[in-house]
């Protein structure tokens, strides 16, 4: 079984690394630094195949990198990690480039949105990584657990390696996602990450975070 | 029965002019010019409730009034219509800021998405008249007959007065959509027009256009 890091130690990077944990999986929780009081306590929770350290130690630990960080602070924390500790590897990730710098409901990072995204950034970052972009468009209880959206929705996935969405898929088959398209190369990112805007709206409008978007055809 | 108004006379203009005619309503489709041959041939397949003019004659006709245009030249319309045309009305704004500028496949106009949409510009222009941005998100012939989707699929509202709203909704109800969500004012069309890209990209992924969101819950 291959080895995962989860960048990033807030609530997206909890719950995808407890889930990974109870898969079956290794997992090192990376963060700015080695002590990290929240990796500490998530390490405690997680048992023998729980570990923690800097971004830089979690990325050359793991095969398969889950970038849990905000979008704001993704490429700094790809870049803080050391950029060869990702050669090869494939990058899922799921982070948003939210804008909250102009009130709420944040809008996207104007630079990172429409003609470009996070995702891409990320890859152009990356040259020899594969970079998947996937699960950004639900809560992480979702991302974990497709059933707990109520129904069978549908997640996408886009990238420019064959290879890494299929061990993507593979990923999110034990998320039991079911419905899953493939849109394309990574310049497909922009169209999950402008779904932000409309998942943001609709959650203020129900009153509820637990829904996933399902391609009605 | 409420009169329409159809501004536009490409295929969405023709299949929601049509739809109404067969609903029973009173249609005038509205062009650039009184004589335009499109507008003049869809009269002739729709019987005596169909009629033409300019988009200043539609307007006048119309008690609702579906945008039908381009999104790039919806604006300009409106003004070529009248702004006086609109006071009071019910808008119901179709239509998307799509920019093929760049190239295939399309973005959106930079100055209209993310934090502005075309349905508040529309509703800046017309401040005494009520849009409601809806049915933008799919095809026109899933917009007349949600079914054509192969499912129950959601559709959104967007607008700033609510009583325009439940005309709209009325008028979903008779394009065979069950499922609507409320988002609440007009800022929230950008979410509606955000989901474009994702549109375009899963059409292109899958080749087949009739498709629809449905928000799982």
């Amino acid at each position: 079984m291959k080895n995962f890091a989860v960048l990033g130690t807030g609530v997206v990077g909890n719950t995808i690394g407890t889930k990974l944990i109870n898969l079956g999986y290794a997992v090192m929780m990376g963060s700015r630094t080695a002590d990290n009081e929240k990796a500490q306590s998530w390490v405690e929770k997680n048992g023998d195949k729980a570990s923690a350290g800097t971004f830089a130690d979690a990325a050359a630990f793991g095969e398969v990198v889950f970038n849990c960080t905000k979008g704001e602070h993704s490429l700094d924390v790809f870049r803080m990690a050391g950029l060869e500790n990702f050669k090869g590897k494939t990058i899922i990730d799921i982070a948003n480039p939210l804008d909250f710098s102009q009130g709420m409901p944040p809008s996207l990072i104007p630079t990172l949105t429409n003609t470009n995204s996070l995702g891409e950034e990320i890859q152009k970052l990356l040259p020899e990584a594969n970079v998947v972009k996937t699960l950004n468009i639900v809560n992480c209880e979702v991302m974990v657990d497709a059933k707990k959206s109520g129904g069978d929705p549908t997640m996408f996935l886009s990238g420019n390696n064959s290879e890494a969405k299929a061990e993507v898929t593979d990923i999110l088959s034990q998320f039991n996602w079911t419905d899953i398209i493939d849109l394309g190369d990574i310049t497909t990112a922009r169209g999950t990450e402008m779904l932000l805007p409309i998942w943001i709206r609709t959650w203020m409008a129900t009153g509820n975070g637990y829904f996933a978007f399902k391609i009605v055809r």
